[in-house]
């Protein structure tokens, strides 16, 4: 079965061409064909199409927290919020909440979500029957909302250097890196053997060096390079966990990482926030990607990370959503460029070009898919289309500068994932069901 | 003539109420009254309504200038693309433009904005045959739109402290400041003889202390304070700036402005960026209104102000959208939230309740119309809708959290201005018509 698409203009991946025909076959691209005429046979998509975008960095369930937690404080009381949210999930409820956010996603014109999985155990912290319950009720999620999902399976064994989880923690903990390992193998067996596994990747993620001991580094690190799956990890987010670091090991949390074997081309620093220079070489020649999360790195009050000087060294650029504050890969993009301006005072600094990659294929690799995230002969058939004249997109020249400096998930009118069509602009019925269910969530207190 | 308005629930300036029925007679409310059942005859308005929204800072030719000016630079490159632009404009397409662009703010439930305008002269730096040909080319934009303007008129005098107007400049300066004055106060009474006069402040704008010497500053805000008319400036956006004040006046932009008596109630100090504890003091002190302009202040690398301090020190906030990288009162209101998080990474410097305050009762003051801004028996009869089930909104328990963290300008549904309903949240043919005549605009090389 194929379908045809005509695209008005197209993004693809070194430059924009108009009139490009493509052919699908089997949720992937058969043909692409620029400089076409509108042909009689083929869906027309009007305006600008970028291949499917990839959000690099998802905690689905924070999505709840939109708007309720803008109190005063620091991330560390923000936390506490989150954790109250995080006691009240079952499977079910993260089911449903988790698919409510994909579809906001999948709007949106993303693709593929790379979901930072920590909530694996039962309210008391034991195993659900499924020991891994909640990670495929994610994986259910993402497939109804019509989204490909990297399931990053994390590690979290502890509440702080040297201390044992508490409270809510205990949901996150698998007792040692070993069980965990047992239990994230369990998992990509049990993915293996769905219908839908091609549209599922399963990697590895070490919380955070806060939450996962020295000594159980590697063990986490030679799982997803066993697997050649990818490894996520937050990385120096906040000024306090590099102090904690320093005094319980006498380096940064980079240093750590690295001696540990956890940075390389398949591994993904999160945030990245606070880095020495040392950092900056040491992410950068291992080529290990960096994630920034902006919107999220802005609500938290993180700071703003080197994220220039990096790529510069040798580390590719992804984005994510994270806390999901805003889903808006395009914001995402923009505030890589806007927040670094805000600090040096000098305009800039990323070519749209390179933005755009980041939100696509350098994030689908990132992911593990390393076959997405173009338009191209072969490669999986994401379209993502915006409207190039609406009030915020009209005038700037439908370029990737209309895409990074102008466009917002609201202009996403048509987005296509593995040859399906997910989206086709209308985003009203999204928004009524998760406000039901957050609302609900809310509510049972 | 009288309208009724049923509004599910709405902000009073002081507190959220469900269930409020708004009556207007001539434009004005006559009767607001919380806690009714839906009644059989009356608009009912489902969200959350706010007051009108004022935008308190504009130049609404930039509008053109959005996704196009995005290259390797500083706030001074971009002023070089600014200029090009400038250099185009007639009366007649800078009525177009801005028509189109007060319809894009009308649609994101701006129902006042105040125009900073120095494009007083034709190409060639001399006057319109009507000598404000462009003010009232603005005016006349604003009226078809729906909105109201407060046109600041701005007196232009120099290219750089001691140097004269030069290039397109020639455009923006009337030669002294009292000729500047003699134009103004003409612009005052051509507009007070128009039907729709109600609708219009003619106030006056200082454009910096770059562009008008010191001995001209008393002129400029002895005209505004004699007409108790709004007074705005721009006020320490670039650390160059500052350098060259110190250099030439031995003080800051502030200090000197304070001298000329140019600091009170009725000024509005522009971005106020980079600023000295004693500068803080003297605008808190005057209780001269800041307008910070965020989503501009990050395009152009200026660098994020003390906002926070100087609303302690007694200076009121309010917003502006000023180049329109951004037209979105939402986000300029986040991101003066935001911004302070990522210099200081502690969270929550502004209450929603201040923010929400700055966008509508205090901007719409320092706009010179303290008669909006409310709703509230006497005031004018501006609404402004928000659906809080969107994509974006929902979820966030529709309060004042759910406005400044979470709406859009995309989520405006119905806006009212002065008892007139000038948008029902269908922007799609705004977005069509700015997209023609900015296309047009760059196309005539």
């Amino acid at each position: 079965m194929s379908d045809r698409y005509w695209l008005e203009r197209a993004w693809l991946g070194d430059r924009l061409e108009d009139g490009v025909l493509v052919t699908v076959e089997d949720g992937r691209f058969s043909s692409v064909e620029p400089g076409v005429a509108t042909p009689a046979e083929a869906v027309r998509l009007a305006g600008l199409t970028l291949p499917g975008l990839a959000n690099c960095h998802s905690h689905a369930f924070h999505r709840a927290l939109r708007g309720r937690t803008q109190v005063r404080g620091t991330f560390w009381s923000w936390r506490e919020r989150m954790y109250d949210l995080a006691g009240r999930l079952t499977p079910d409820t993260l089911f449903e909440l988790a698919r409510a956010t994909y579809r906001e996603m999948a709007a949106a014109g993303i693709t593929t979500v790379g979901e930072f999985h920590y909530l694996h155990h039962d309210r008391d912290g034991r195993r659900h029957a499924e020991a891994n319950a909640t990670g495929l009720a994610l994986v259910d999620a993402a497939r109804e909302a019509g989204i490909r999902i990297a399931l990053l399976d994390t590690c979290y064994l502890a509440s702080g250097i040297g201390a044992p989880p508490e409270g809510v923690q205990r949901r996150f903990s698998d007792g040692t890196a070993e069980i965990w390992a047992e239990r994230a193998e369990s998992l990509a067996s049990a993915v293996a053997r769905r219908p839908d596994a091609s549209a599922v990747v399963v990697g590895a993620a070490i919380h955070s060096v806060r939450a996962v001991p020295r000594e159980a580094l590697p063990t986490v690190a030679s799982w997803a390079t066993g697997r050649e799956a990818p490894l996520h990890v937050h990385v120096s987010e906040q000024v306090g966990e590099n102090e904690a670091t320093r005094a319980a090991y006498g380096c940064t949390p980079t240093e750590l990482l690295a001696d540990a074997g956890a940075l390389g081309p398949l591994t993904t620093a999160v945030h990245a926030t606070h880095l020495t220079d040392r950092d900056v070489a040491l992410l950068g020649s291992s080529a290990t990607t960096v994630c920034a999360c902006p919107t999220t790195e802005r609500d938290l009050g993180d700071g703003v990370g080197p994220f220039r000087r990096l790529r510069d060294a040798g580390a590719p650029l992804s984005v994510g959503s994270d806390s999901h504050a805003v889903v808006d890969p395009f914001e995402e993009l923009r505030a890589v460029e806007l927040d670094e301006r805000l600090v040096s005072q000098e305009r800039g600094h990323w070519a749209a070009e390179e933005l755009a990659a980041a939100a696509t294929y350098d994030g689908h690799r990132s992911l593990g898919f390393a076959d997405a995230g173009r338009i191209e002969v072969g490669a999986r058939a994401d379209l993502v289309t915006l409207d190039t004249a609406s009030p915020r997109t009209a005038g700037t020249g439908a370029t990737l500068g209309t895409v990074v400096f102008a466009a917002s998930a609201a202009d996403v009118t048509h987005v296509v994932v593995d040859g399906r069509v997910v989206s086709t602009g209308d985003s009203a019925e999204v928004g009524r069901e998760l406000d039901r269910i957050v609302t609900r969530l809310w509510e049972d207190r």
